[in-house]
């Protein structure tokens, strides 16, 4: 183990136990290093990593008290993030500093005012008003023509796959373009379904072609053509989860797979991504082959998504804030790609960056020499698409990082790269 | 196209666009048939549709008028809804003017102020410290001891099952007490399980001990000891659903079948009848078995209960409400059921009112000539355990009715009885 880490440990471990209380002054960086032998940047490298973590707290000129973490399990992350803060996560998190909580809030305060709909349970579809907005919103935004009444709600598109996993019982193999969506495979398994990859025979093709892969690459309009064409000769259905699509605005937005060929389709949509990862509202829209399944089994499905979330989106939506909120983090989420895009090349040399179709991510390829784990290590989280030849190709999604941080990301990962 | 399609969308074109306003006649039948040049038959369905999709009102004897769906789309009950008001749901909906929306608007709004934590996915199990919150709470309450690490949190129990049935696979027979949990009986089945009614012998059982059927008989400590010993001996796991545990307040509460066996047990805990049918959060505890299979496939899992309202409610569990609002409904319910039995057995010749176990309810037996759809058409929602020999058996929860209704309620069942 890290000698650092095992400073770390120690002191975490008292302020566990109630040995150090909150409030309590901890030793000097120097003192520290003396009682426990180690060196002085040990001693800060763990000092750093507890204020990280929240056990810490640094007064300027006086020194380091115990915060009062432990009086608050509320505040405690999740245990499994205690042991390495990540500062920059470049893997597609949304900015929620751009989001508007206050607006929010009305919403919801809206939603939770209508105390006779709280009172009651849901309808498994979810709740009307949303279905209506959300049908309305895809008609404009996507020219997809569905009527609330074949609009099904999810908490997440996991809750959704759920749903289809069991109304397609009559179909029997599955296929995914990669291994990537773990979860929808692993549902999918779980049920019975035989699982293949990139197997155009499959009675089920799962795709997602505004964001084919995790590195962003998008389904050219071509291929949806001959997606569609084969899978009406085979009968076959397709789920189209139509995830960020949001955001291909380097390119004029291709046509969903819904709106090119209707009935072998399931359209999925998300809102998390335009909202905040928080919110986890998904949607999805059945053919008449499955909405009439559906229907004949709708007493076996519970709603998931929460009923004051559902109403307060679906008045949200009917004011045009989420049209508003789109054109908003476009423009943010453009400016943040070029401004890192133009430090990274800037900063490192011999640097190739590529700014994606879906304009979230820039493409870094560079010389490299390291382990791909000297990322984590700086506390850089993002996707290695490839080490070859002494070079290295990264995904790196800004959209999550602030604005003015821009510049000390480029470093880290230039520092990550080891130049 | 469908002909009667045909003309749904011409009228519901017209209704929306405007051409036909709230509350116009709309012409009958026969005039509709000579306008579109169609059968009767196809106007019948297509009207028929359209009243099923709220667009349309079928008003006795006078025809078809379009209804005002267009002027409040935020108000519109779910389709299914708008045809027959019901005027008292005696099937155990919890009363929502009991509920202090001001108080829960509050933690809602505390939650959404931790904007960093909105702007993360969520870890599959849930929200930490609900997890934590529960762990005190139902150690408190229930002498329940298990871990937050233990709980998983999900949008109720159907989306805990699902997760159960995944994590369950090595086991092939589950056991129901009965076909009235639809939901459990489907997802267990579209996994592959063989579901059986109450088999000993098969590898999983779910139980309601709290709750055993919907006519809400408890299960006696003596067989509840049986079945453990009986699960452990054939090494079946057991499912405890935990069902309105809170209400059994008119004898001693009964030892939950976790406390009493722990290992083989699965317990599942839910709080929208102590808070809202519209705040959907159920928890389940975890054996180490079950447990290690969940953690090495946690990435398959997403959570489904919204995470405002995971943070609020562990909040809202922390400072002691979700104590207090369990005592003031308990107190609530208790008089309304007294008090509706109360004027029943004064109202009703002949009526033999018994409270059950579960003092959410009333068993009411009398003398009955009629057919059950009377109830549905004077606006009452109950439960018919039973008609034979000319008597009925009924079912009846009042916790959602208004306490100065609870007259009124008396004399509609009075009168859909016959007297």
């Amino acid at each position: 183990m890290k000698k650092y880490i095992e400073v770390y440990e120690k002191i975490r471990n008292m302020i566990i136990s109630g040995e150090i209380k909150s409030g309590d002054k901890i030793p000097s960086i120097r003192r520290a290093s003396e009682y426990f032998g180690v060196s002085i940047t040990t001693v800060q490298n763990a000092y750093f990593e507890l204020c990280a973590d929240g056990y810490l707290i640094a007064v300027d000129k006086s020194g380091y008290y115990a915060s009062d973490i432990m009086n608050k399990a509320e505040d405690i992350a999740e245990p499994e993030n205690t042991g390495k803060p990540i500062k920059y996560d470049l893997t597609g998190t949304a900015d929620e500093s751009s989001f508007d909580f206050t607006l929010w809030q009305r919403y919801i305060k809206s939603a939770l005012r209508q105390t006779q709909r709280m009172g009651t349970y849901s309808e498994p579809e979810g709740e009307y008003d949303l279905r209506s907005a959300i049908s309305d919103y895809i008609k404009q935004k996507r020219n997809i023509i569905a009527s609330p009444q074949r609009i099904i709600i999810g908490a997440g598109v996991g809750a959704l796959m759920q749903v289809l996993a069991s109304l397609l019982k009559e179909r029997h193999t599955v296929s995914f373009p990669d291994g990537s969506f773990e979860q929808g495979i692993g549902i999918f398994s779980d049920y019975g379904y035989k699982v293949h990859t990139r197997f155009k025979d499959a009675e089920i093709i799962y795709v997602s072609p505004s964001h084919m892969t995790k590195w962003g690459d998008v389904m050219p309009i071509k291929r949806r053509l001959e997606l569609i064409e084969y899978s009406k000769k085979n009968d076959s259905l397709v789920i189209e989860d139509d995830y960020e699509s949001e955001f291909l605005y380097n390119s004029k937005p291709t046509p969903s797979l819904y709106t090119l060929g209707k009935n072998n389709i399931v359209y999925i949509g998300s809102f998390s991504a335009m909202l905040l990862p928080g919110i986890r509202i998904s949607f999805m829209i059945l053919n008449d082959e499955l909405l009439t399944i559906y229907n004949s089994k709708r007493k076996l499905y519970s709603q998931t998504a929460s009923k004051t979330e559902q109403i307060a989106l679906g008045a949200y939506i009917r004011d045009g804030h989420l049209a508003y909120r789109t054109r908003k983090i476009r423009r943010l989420y453009t400016a943040k790609t070029r401004q890192l895009a133009e430090y990274l090349s800037k900063e490192i040399k011999g640097a190739e960056t590529d700014i994606g179709e879906n304009a979230l991510q820039i493409i870094l390829s560079c010389e490299f020499h390291g382990s791909p784990e000297v990322f984590e290590k700086n506390g850089i989280r993002l996707y290695i698409k490839e080490i070859k030849n002494n070079r290295i190709t990264l995904v790196i999604s800004p959209t999550g990082v602030e604005q003015k941080e821009l510049y000390n990301c480029a470093l880290t990962i230039k520092k990550s790269i080891g130049q």
